[in-house]
């Protein structure tokens, strides 16, 4: 039987985090609902943060009311703070997502905080959890932005990497993931930061890895933490999203691509590619004028292609 | 030290060969120059087909032969059968690359004969070659097309590939390059076939990649190419070429995505990756309307990047 592998949908947070364009909340359940009927079964459907900030969110209550409908999807959401995990937890989501940069400049420009100040409020945060009765307890993640280097900064110290993971474990987090936020990352540096992290973490901390393509080397990154024994990665439809950093560049990797990757090394993602190629369609009317990634979606699939748990035999 | 890997432009043979606009010679020859300038060694500059079949190539001669006054340069040449051979033999090309699809149907759809004739045009090549002096003998590669997939017949059997590569060793090539001519290989192929390859080929030919970006694997492919020992890479360009069996779909991998990516796992390929980019306003002031990728090129080089020769220090 194929190793699962789960890819992620988050497009419809750092996708449309960086788009003006405000998305309908029918079109985001519409794109929700179709990426669930092709398989996904993990999306971060939105951002809890001021719609001041990002009037992109600003049904972020209403999408994540709607996603929770959905049968078989985790629904997760990205929370800027304590307020936000509250909202998030009330509304019964799944999974709370919240990030720290590793690069102190980065966290600073990023959020407007020390990382020390961040940290604080994520132990708040579990602290609230932990209040939660067991059944109903949002799982908690914490993304580790800037793992792989940082526009302000440059390299970042796997050091300091390790060390963030270490006190982000020690609060309490079930899930760690480690960002490549600007596309600094190499095959290499993955490898080797994701098996120290999972060796200063212990087995029962859920990895998982967050790159963006911005410089070309997303894919391989994504072969590279598999290697690594990684087997949750987010991506994004269409690669929607750039890179406020480098205006022009591509954003998340591409889940359609991703899927393709780890179906061809064997891996099942329960994922129909041709029925979520289809769903760019949803994404491509909403934002006209946006640029849209992906060389699958393009292509096609390879003549022969066989899915590795073989579902088209079924 | 860090270890070399050549990375060679076959943009201005296979990255042309799709595109109908006819570039000019001189603009055709300002390329190799500036990429030869940025420290590109080894390009492949032009294919020696029937200019009645591609008029791209009318130029052949003489843009082999102004290439062969570039210093430094490593000038290859594609040759469809013994006559090219004998032209870019007699322009005293310094290495003729020769191509043979593994699937017999994709070879009888690309150069119209079975891979009996084809490796039997190969043998007379080869013993032609025997016939000039050592010195001023070019080098002969064999392209195997279509290793890791055909779009007529779908998968290709590695035993086959493997069959191919040691008769091709037989006939006495220097170099074989196994090529993902579609787009439908993953690290996992790459990894096994290179290796299988290696080990029935023996030490002493050169192992060369020719990948496509199709499906959007190609850098991956590249990194794991790389992992099996692999340090000669086909790239082209702006990704130039297209597919001609997947409508606006990508081409070869991006010279400057795989010059990042070696760089980034501490091999030195001699490029300079700004002197390189620029090396596009060329190529993309040659050909309005066509389709350019490349991400490094877009986000440019990460904040405190550093070659792995350090050649900046210098």
């Amino acid at each position: 039987m194929a190793e699962f592998i789960e890819v992620r949908e988050v497009g419809l947070r750092d996708g449309l985090q960086n788009i003006k364009t405000v998305v309908p909340t029918d079109v985001k359940l519409a794109w929700i609902k179709a990426e669930v009927a092709a398989g996904v079964r993990d999306i971060e459907v939105c951002s809890f943060v001021p719609p001041k900030l990002l009037p992109q969110f600003a049904d972020a209550e209403e999408v994540t009311r709607r996603a929770l409908a959905v049968p078989g999807l985790t629904v997760a959401a990205l929370m800027p703070n304590l307020k936000g995990a509250e909202r998030g937890a009330a509304l019964g989501v799944h999974r709370l997502d919240y990030v720290v940069s590793v690069s102190e400049s980065h966290n600073l420009n990023n959020v407007r905080r020390s990382t020390a100040e961040s940290l604080a409020d994520l132990k708040r945060i579990a602290e609230f959890l932990k209040g939660i009765e067991a059944g109903k307890r949002p799982r908690l993640l914490c993304g580790l932005a800037t793992s792989f280097g940082c526009t302000i900064e440059g390299s970042v110290p796997h050091d300091r990497v390790v060390s963030f993971a270490e006190q982000v474990a020690a609060i309490g987090v079930d899930e760690i993931a480690l960002a490549d936020t600007v596309g600094f990352g190499n095959p290499n540096a993955i490898r080797t930061l994701f098996r120290r992290v999972r060796d200063a973490t212990g087995p029962n901390i859920v990895l998982a890895s967050h790159f963006h393509d911005t410089r070309g080397l997303g894919v391989a990154n994504v072969a590279a933490a598999i290697e690594a024994g990684v087997r949750h990665f987010d991506a994004s439809l269409c690669g929607l999203g750039g890179c406020p950093y480098a205006p022009g560049a591509t954003g998340n990797v591409v889940t359609e691509d991703v899927v393709f990757l780890a179906e061809s090394l064997g891996f099942t993602t329960s994922i129909d590619l041709e029925k979520l190629v289809e769903v760019r369609k949803i994404v491509m009317q909403a934002l006209p004028g946006e640029a849209f990634y992906g060389q699958v979606a393009k292509a096609g699939l390879p003549k022969g292609f066989s899915y590795a748990d073989a579902r088209q035999a079924a």
